[in-house]
C-alpha cells in the first residue's frame, strides 16, 4: 500500500493512493499519519479502511501532496552509509552507523520549495532512503525483530548546509535543520509490498543534470541492521523518521564544489517509491 | 508562577504550584503544559486561569511529580558552555554554542528513577539550567527578542553515557538518548519571576557527596543569547527545551573518572528552580 497526505499545508488529510492517479481519503477513520495511528495497528487494518471509504475516491492531480507521515517524534540520520560517499567527503569508513538529527519541523512535503538559509554559503542535496518505524522499539532482540517493526520506507531529501554542519561547532545537527530541509514523499510504501529493500536505485539531479546515482545495494548498514542497532541506544516511537544515507554526488565532493542557489531545481527518486521536485528559493 | 505537572506517568495533569505545599489543577482549562499551550498564549492568560480554578486546589505532598512540560518537538542542548567544564573535558572553549540534541521521549519527573542503560559503561550527571520556549522562533532580529520569547526555566539533569556519546561515532546524540535520561522540574518558573537568571548556583550530590557547584554567572553563552543563535540555524516551537550547558564537576572529570552505577542516588538543584532525587537502577 501506499500512503500519503494531500491538502494544504498544515491541514493534510491521510490517504491511500489506490491507482496512478487517484485516493481514497481515509482521515476520517483513521486521523493522521503519526505515532497513535501507527502505534495503535492502524497499518494492520488499513486495507478494510480503504474499503470502508471507497466512497470518498479522488483525483490525485488536482491537490498539493505533503510529507507521508504526521511530524515525528523524532528524525534521526545515519551519516557516510555509502562507501563511496564516505570517500568522497573524506572521511573514513565507519565502523558501526554515525547517528545524527535534523529537527522534526523540516518535514515538507516532497515538491515544496526548499529554502536557502539565511547566511547559509554551502547548501547541498542527498537522496535518501528513509524508513518509518511501526512500533515502539526498545532494545529489539535481532534483526529480526527490527524488520518487523519497519511500516514503511519513502524517498527524502537530507537537505544540508555544509558551513553551518562542518564549521560551526563540530556536532551536525546545527546544518540540518533548516526550515524545508527535509522533502519526504510523495508517498511512504509499505514493507510488505517492496520486493528487495537492499537493491533499490536512488538518483538526483540538479536543473536537469545527474549528480547522484546509487544503489541501495552499497549501503554499509541496512534498514533492519539499523533499527535494531538504534534501538540499543534510544527508544524508537512509532512514527519516527530515520534518513539512511546518501549515495555518492553530494555537491561537497566535487572539485570545487557545487553548492544550491535560488534558482535550482532538485529532481530525485528510489527506485520503486516514487519521486520528488523541488524548487530552491531565498528563505523569506 | 510555577507550572508542574502531577499524578501518574503518561497521565499528568497540569497544574499550578500556589504555595509549598499546594498546588491548582488547572487541565480541565489549559489541557496540558504543551506546544499547544505556549504557542496560543496560554502562560499570559494562566494567572486568571488559577483563580477560576480555585476550588480545585489539592496538597502537593501525596502526589508523584512529572516534568513541569509536556514532551516536546525537541530537546536541543548546549555543549561545553561553561569554561571550567570545558577544561575538565580536555576539549577547548567554544567561539559559539555546540548544539547536540537529546531524544525527546528521554524527559522524566524529577524523582523518577534513571535507567543504567544496557551495555553502559560510563553513565555520567550534569546538572543544567533547563530553558523553555514559549513562541516560536524564527530568525529573531537580537537577544531582546529572544528574552520574550523565553517561558521559562528548570532545573535538568542531562544524563550522559560518555563510551556511546564519544567512542561510538562521533555524534553526541547516540549517548544522550537513552530512556529516562531527561529529568526535568520539579517545576518551571516562569521568566517573570526569576530575578537574574546570570547569577543562579547550581550543585549535583552524588550518594551525599557534593560534585558539581557552579553558577550561571560563568556561562559562556546566556539563555538569550541561545535562543537567538538558534532561531538562526532552525525554527524552535512552543514548548521546546534547551539543556544550556553544565558546570564544572561531572564524573568524566575526575582522575579517575567516576561512573554512575545501580543503587547510586543523584541530588541536584538549581538556585531558585528547585531541587531534583533521583535512584539509579539497571534498565530493566
Amino acid at each position: 500500500m501506499k500512503l500519503a497526505r494531500v491538502g494544504e499545508r498544515g491541514s493534510e488529510r491521510a490517504v491511500v493512493v489506490v491507482s496512478p492517479d487517484q485516493y481514497v481519503d481515509v482521515s476520517a477513520v483513521v486521523g493522521d499519519f503519526d505515532e497513535k495511528f501507527f502505534g495503535s495497528g492502524g497499518l494492520a487494518s488499513l486495507a478494510s479502511t480503504v474499503d470502508q471509504c471507497s466512497d470518498r475516491r479522488f483525483d490525485l492531480g488536482k491537490v498539493r501532496v505533503g510529507a507521508p507521515i504526521a511530524r515525528p517524534h523524532q528524525i534521526l540520520c545515519i551519516g557516510l552509509n555509502y562507501a563511496d560517499h564516505a570517500a568522497e567527503s573524506g572521511q573514513p569508513v565507519p565502523s558501526e552507523p554515525i547517528v545524527f538529527t535534523k529537527s522534526p519541523n523540516t518535514l515538507i512535503g516532497p515538491d515544496d520549495d526548499v529554502h536557502v538559509p539565511r547566511g547559509a554559503t554551502k547548501m547541498d542535496w542527498e537522496v535518501e532512503l528513509g524508513v518509518v518505524v511501526g512500533r515502539r522499539c526498545r532494545y529489539l532482540p535481532d534483526e529480526g525483530a527490527a524488520r518487523e517493526a519497519i511500516a514503511g520506507y519513502l524517498v527524502v531529501n537530507d537537505v544540508s548546509e555544509r558551513a553551518f554542519q562542518l564549521e560551526r561547532g563540530g556536532q551536525w545537527h546545527k546544518g540540518k535543520s533548516a526550515e524545508t530541509f527535509n522533502p519526504a514523499g510523495p508517498y511512504l510504501v509499505t514493507a510488505d509490498t517492496v520486493h528487495d529493500i537492499n537493491s533499490l536505485d536512488l538518483w538526483l539531479n540538479v536543473n536537469g543534470v545527474r549528480r547522484q546515482s546509487g544503489s541501495t545495494k552499497t549501503m554499509l548498514f541496512s534498514p533492519s541492521f539499523i533499527v535494531h542497532y538504534l534501538s540499543q541506544f534510544m527508544v524508537l516511537e512509532p512514527g519516527d523518521l530515520i534518513n539512511t544515507g546518501t549515495p555518492p554526488g553530494v555537491g561537497m565532493g566535487f572539485r570545487p564544489p557545487i553548492w544550491l542557489q535560488p534558482g535550482d531545481v532538485m529532481e530525485l527518486g528510489v527506485e520503486g517509491l516514487g519521486s520528488q521536485r523541488q524548487h530552491v528559493v531565498a528563505a523569506p
